[in-house]
């Protein structure tokens, strides 16, 4: 039997600023990533979005970025090693506690946007976030980029790992994903992302941007709440997951 | 046979800003009041200052302020009830999982600033205060200025309070502190600030700005670590503690 | 013949964040407010915000708020004079510079939110934030509450003042708004808005809530772009001034 | 008759957190490079570093930096031109009206840190920053590396451009300077510092790492106040240029 988490960023709304349709999305993934108050979402955000993971049944997981409000955490920012951890172990904490007062856990890390791409390349970096997870609790799940830096530096470790796959982007060879500069590294093809994702799901393969097919893990299919469109891919890809008898089941039943 | 603890604010820096001589003063006294990163302090601080801490058999509480960076804190705030519950969640998770990676425990909370103040008489904000510490963990003692709304807040809840009292301030007839405009607000002889501290603890009971004693609960002592003058005091107030006998102890052990 | 002023704040979002119809309320104001980004706006909006407000006609103010992005500058905070003078210099100078890179001049400074309602109350945050003004450029207009201290500061100093009106809000009878929190505080009845509207303009005079007249000037109206419905009363109520002849411009022309 | 300016950055503290000599080191410099609230400083700061350089005689310029509090600006960000162009139009406008208040002007712009070192070599980075002094004040001087692409956007654009050099770094022989991680990329020696300087200010010739001559412009020598022996540098520097009849003057009285 196969088994895949269905993931998406919650959260990210700030103060009287609200973004993403999250009473929606909540109600089709089984994981969440919320953001802890440095590249979008806020305290009160934090509380409520942890409130309705938990009422939808659905895992909650720390969403780490750059302390880059203004960018919403998706400009590279050259910080140190020592930065890097401290960073991530100061926002899995500040979500922490909203998890516990709910008498809730956290499930997964998974960092954000530029700190999340940066991570997949760069050793150094993702060995840094690692290195905070399995300090402040050894059970919690990383979430990275399938064949990344990041989600080798924590199979090194010894860190439980969830390979995250993207159903709408195109794959290099080697396994990462083709940037978004580059022309096909879009699928728009919403038919075409769900075959794609099912045959990563089922056989661990997927057709490079060359048309060769490469290995990847897919432990969690990264879905979006952004807009009315991006919530009718994932009713899609649900619908197609569960006809193809693959469960939808929290990372933390399987990893 | 007495005992009383002595705390003190540390880990003000943030970034290249020093502040405080935290390496002496984290010597001489027995809690620390870390500061979270909202008013003052920041991850690669906390990390530090929870290392030191640790090292000087110090136990750790968090600190939680405002989220005003650029007045420290110390500047009123009308935030709401549920602002105020989750910033400090928030803040108290954040230092959490700093303690967390070095096997070690939050032992207790002491709002910062203009939020102690306005807790201290505010008994709304004092029960979101509470509200959260209970939430977040029934074992973190909470610490107030000694006769105030916030311990009263504290208390009710069930929560472990310790009342907090200073040395060279004035207290009015209701136990509240004379305000620093007031002449007489500061007690700038230090003899008799040591002389005050000393019955405060062995006989519960100061002299209030009237010449009459009051009653008066003193768990903690509040010291500083800002200057070399500070810390004399620091030093010259342990001493005399010791010389009568009065045992210096973590809150944890006799709250 | 009469003539009136009609401002709306813009200019409110911030990085990925939107907030507010300001394409389509600026069509129909005569003045912006455009946001600084210490409460709401930054750099990239501020500049587009100049050049929607320009291409359509309509005079830029600068709209200072208290340091409180996740409060939206909503939020009483204690400040001194001298922060408050800093602060709004600061802000002023922010826009300014975009405004002059575009061949464009600041008309006016108004205040937001707790800001501006502190210092309706407060004379010495009122003339700290005049005194900015008036240092910065004597030519700026202030826009304040209608009979408020902020107004009163302005006009001591020799600053052109604009006297701001709501139309759907009750007024005490010594002029200042009522409370939101006291019933009839809001006018939900959209003619009944605009008939008062038209007599605070052509007579200087509005029912107060104890239904006596009271004296009030109406330089400028504050109109809101926040939603469709708050669109469809800018609409409203320029259609029923135009109706009656009066004449909006902004107010650098008639102040 | 030789001439040179003498800058240095100061108005660096925030809030409670003070950092760097002003006060010694505005005494003998001819520049003052204003931080402007993003990297450091404050509004209440700014207005007091203008006010002490005036006193001083020393001319202000604008120091726009990264939104970087936490890492001093000091940290790569990788942000559009067209996010740079507005946050350095931001940031001068914001400096501009504390001279104003003051009834002075902006002398010059020289960006800092990470942003100062990315755009001297970033074309992209580079023509944004001049876009926006352009704009904003076709006047106002633009301070950069000397011989980087920022200086060379600067004079491409038609705007004064003051080329800075360092007394205590070792140049590339493209005129970069060599990376502080290289061996015999920091100056130690204050006597062949200064003699350095004496050399690229009179013949406009510096030796390289590899000890061949390269040619240098130098309008201003960058220098720092951060130490006592910082300033104890400055002072010898500045002795050595008035012994050998340097005339020491604010760089918009020669470019």
């Amino acid at each position: 039997m196969y088994q895949v988490d269905l993931n998406s960023d919650i959260g990210e709304s700030f103060g009287v600023y609200e973004l993403g349709m999250d009473r929606e999305v909540v109600r089709y993934i089984t994981s969440a990533n919320v953001a802890c108050g440095w590249h979008a979402g806020d305290p009160i955000v934090m509380g409520q979005t942890v409130e309705a993971a938990a009422k939808n049944n659905v895992a909650i997981g720390a969403h780490p970025g750059f302390p880059d409000l203004i960018g919403f955490g998706r400009r590279n920012m050259v910080i140190s090693a020592e930065e890097a951890k401290a960073y991530t172990t100061y926002q899995i904490g500040a979500l922490w506690a909203f998890a516990k007062s709910q008498g809730l856990k956290i499930q997964h890390v998974k960092p954000h946007g530029a700190l999340y791409n940066m991570a997949a390349k760069d050793e150094g970096l993702a060995s840094a976030i690692v290195d905070a997870i399995w300090q402040v609790d050894k059970n919690m799940i990383l979430v990275g980029l399938a064949n990344s830096k990041l989600t080798e530096a924590g199979e090194k470790m010894g860190l439980r790992v969830a390979h995250e796959v993207f159903a709408d982007r195109a794959y290099n060879s080697d396994g990462s994903l083709v940037s978004r500069s580059t022309p096909g590294a879009v699928i728009h093809d919403t038919d075409m992302a769900v075959t794609r994702v099912l045959r990563m799901v089922k056989e661990g393969k997927v057709e490079d941007i060359n048309g060769k097919d490469i290995e990847i893990k897919a432990h969690t299919i990264c879905v979006h709440g952004d807009n009315q469109q991006a919530l009718d891919f994932v009713k899609k890809i649900k619908g197609a997951l569960l006809k193809k008898a693959i469960k939808l089941e929290s990372m933390k039943n399987f990893i």
